[in-house]
């Protein structure tokens, strides 16, 4: 077995952060290099984490921890500010970025691609590293293309601010591009409460439940002819995200260059 | 074990007739005494509704059907309007009404109700056969005392007009009688697409699902802290109904009067 | 528009050839030709199905039907033995089969195809015209390789005599072929109730609910770090196999020789 | 608005006492006395569970923790061992304990509720303090007085040892209670793959799910004649068991001596 990939986790006290941590230490193949947090520095961050004592302290000063301690890879789920101040600091010393913030600008992007491809590394930024949410998303379309009839239910906790999520509408664009031109139900159809039949997007509907204890889920539902086919994610936790994460940091080892989006890691 | 109950079907071409058609041939506990019809007379009841041949032959004269082959119990799925007049010929006849058609008004009820008593018989009329249903509603209303965060998502064929269904209001309105007030989600939530938080009902939310292969669905989703309790009922076709029918055919053997609504055979 | 699809139907009063009957008179692409059935002959096709009368009356004698209706496609959902003898004779005459029974030989299939290049007219023999089933099998296959852990549930009505279903076993089958070997679960796990795991398949799990109501349905459940992905199937009764036999009515008309399988019409 | 309840939090760093801490500091109606953990002593309780700092720093020694802080209510979901000794100093200090852990013995459960009763304070051991869950068990017994036909399928993560899971065994006992006594399925039925049909109980079967990133989930089916009635409980995370535990430290409040099981509470 190769060497684990050395891993600086930056924001670790943080709801994300601290998922990452975890990863890193529970996974053989990954070895925390470093932890970064503001507020939670000077605590272990295995402790900080719920797991035995690792030995790693969290620390303040980034730049020093680069320097000390030579990550081969950094996972940032902070803010876009400091994610990309960030960035900077971690392909100055040759660290690989592994980030999972979205509010990059497309010239940030093309500057971090070219700074990444100079030093020769490999870079991520990925809005979403759900694999799960993906493959959903793929199935979707392509059934589509079968089942025209359609309607999605995404499922947040309640204090969500926008509906539908982001998911459901980029679930909703994919389908529209592989389904055939149709607009569902009766045209007779009324409301006797306004609402009632969700929001219509190009044929189709789209339902956002909002209820407390709920992390993420979303059911796409074909039906035609005595039959449903659905197709249905649950995210239970933040945890859902870190299978994602390791392959990101796998794959910033093997190619030089900054890579945006997470999907075309998925055939 | 006791004679069968001798039943006259109604309608028994129509959609709901050979489900109950079907019924009373398999079961037991129950004997097709006649069955009518004005567009399917002549054929044999049994091959009409894919079973054997029965030996009953479907006719068209209901007084004379009465008449000549006395039965317990007339089951009746057609219109308000032939409903009304077949069920003042039933009780004339002495024959229990078993009737599953909305519509009456409450003087029709009333006299119904005071005909069955005069003749000594039990009589029936429920909007609502379906045992299942009835369940799902009285579990929904008990949950809500200790999950006040609910919403309700109803799914039907995509030719139904009407949004919510009936059963959906129905729903809701037990659950405001037990549920603490309270109006859910974050007051500064916003729809991007206008619609996709669904209906409006007293602080909580409706969503209509309408799908060409679906009968009638609904689930009840209670959500709070780590945790969601659903309660769902799926009927995939009229069958679903005749368990309800069954229970309504013994109970009017029972008493004396007309029972409106199914309910209250419900604990 | 082009001239309907002319069709027979063998069957007509079976209970899938009556759906395939309620199909074709519905469905504006096809045309009822003839319709056959040894115990339902001389009824109105429309009528026997619940549907306004056709105008075609079911008839005993196959041979003398496709001469006098001149077909251009015969669906044939009976047995292996008869259907056989009716595809032999459809060919005979010109007329496209569209078989949907189980049970022939390679060496009846290798002679069906034979005679059908030398008639110039294309076949179709599919054990499962279920587009539906179709997809959520390949959906399943592809997610397993990101998921390896997967548990299968299928659930039928309660009369069924073999467990799991043969749909179960397809998906398992077609899992394997993705899936990276793993033998899921805690090698220390113990059932204090036997049978409790459900069926043991290359290293996973198939659980077969049998309930009265049900007829037929899939989840194929994939887990793995705080998420959940399901592909779930339901057919709710005959109908969901119509739309893939309309396609398989459809296709036959296209292409010469005979096609054994509906997964080949599926991307 | 009365004084918040003042709460000791015992094994403030253990899984569930996270959980606690988080729901004591996000409560008005709670307010956090005092945090006691052996191996994360000298931490905010506050930062400890990823919250802003409380001011309340995690110490060892709970005695002392009881006559400094004079806490209203002790919650406690360490071992056996260790929360039969802390029961017995709360007591001692007038500290109401509400106990989340399984093996205390008979004779034990009645010396304390005397001792509860000789200081006149109310206390609480209650294995199972999931709300949904009793709901669920409850809804569950109902519904098989009208629908005998029942199978039971639990999903719980991939390293549980013991299937069926203690919930679905308790369901299943509460089912027979109520179930008119029936064997189902065929008696003809057959496995393919040994187990496939789940593990047998009392003439119906329960099917135990393992799959990674799953908490604890559990699904009641109810069939019957073209229906099925469904009953979910799905618990996302340790959270789900707090608003019970809130429920418990008010309960404990209220009332003289030591309940066990949280059942109770629930109509």
């Amino acid at each position: 077995m190769s060497n684990p990939i050395r891993v600086a986790v930056v924001g670790a006290g943080g709801r994300m952060g601290r998922e990452v941590v975890k990863l890193v230490l529970e996974d053989q193949e990954l070895e925390l290099a470093t932890a970064l947090d503001r507020s939670a520095g000077g605590i272990d961050a295995g402790i900080l984490v719920g797991l035995p004592a690792s030995g790693v302290i969290i620390t303040e000063d980034i730049e020093l921890a680069f320097v000390e301690h030579k990550p081969d890879v950094m996972v940032d789920f902070t803010t876009p500010q400091s994610a990309y101040a960030n960035t900077l600091l971690a392909i100055k010393h040759g660290v690989r970025p592994v980030i999972g913030t979205t509010g990059f600008t497309p010239e940030q992007i093309k500057e971090l691609d070219k700074l990444c491809i100079e030093k020769e590394i490999g870079g991520l930024i990925a809005p979403n590293f759900s694999i799960g949410a993906i493959l959903m998303m793929k199935f979707a379309a392509q059934a589509s293309k079968y089942f025209p009839h359609v309607e999605i239910i995404e499922t947040h906790g309640d204090q969500k601010l926008d509906a539908p999520s982001g998911t459901a509408i980029k679930t909703a664009e994919m389908i529209v591009e592989n389904r055939e031109e149709l607009r569902q139900g009766n045209p007779n159809e009324e409301e006797t409460i306004e609402g009632a039949r969700g929001g219509y997007y190009n044929g189709f509907r789209i339902h956002s439940v909002r209820l407390p204890g709920v992390f993420a889920q979303q059911e796409v539902i074909f039906g035609g002819y005595g039959q449903t086919l659905k197709i249905r994610h649950d995210s239970y936790e933040r945890a859902a995200y870190m299978p994602g994460v390791k392959v990101g940091i796998q794959k910033v080892m093997e190619y030089t260059g900054l890579v945006y989006g997470f999907d075309q890691f998925i055939e």
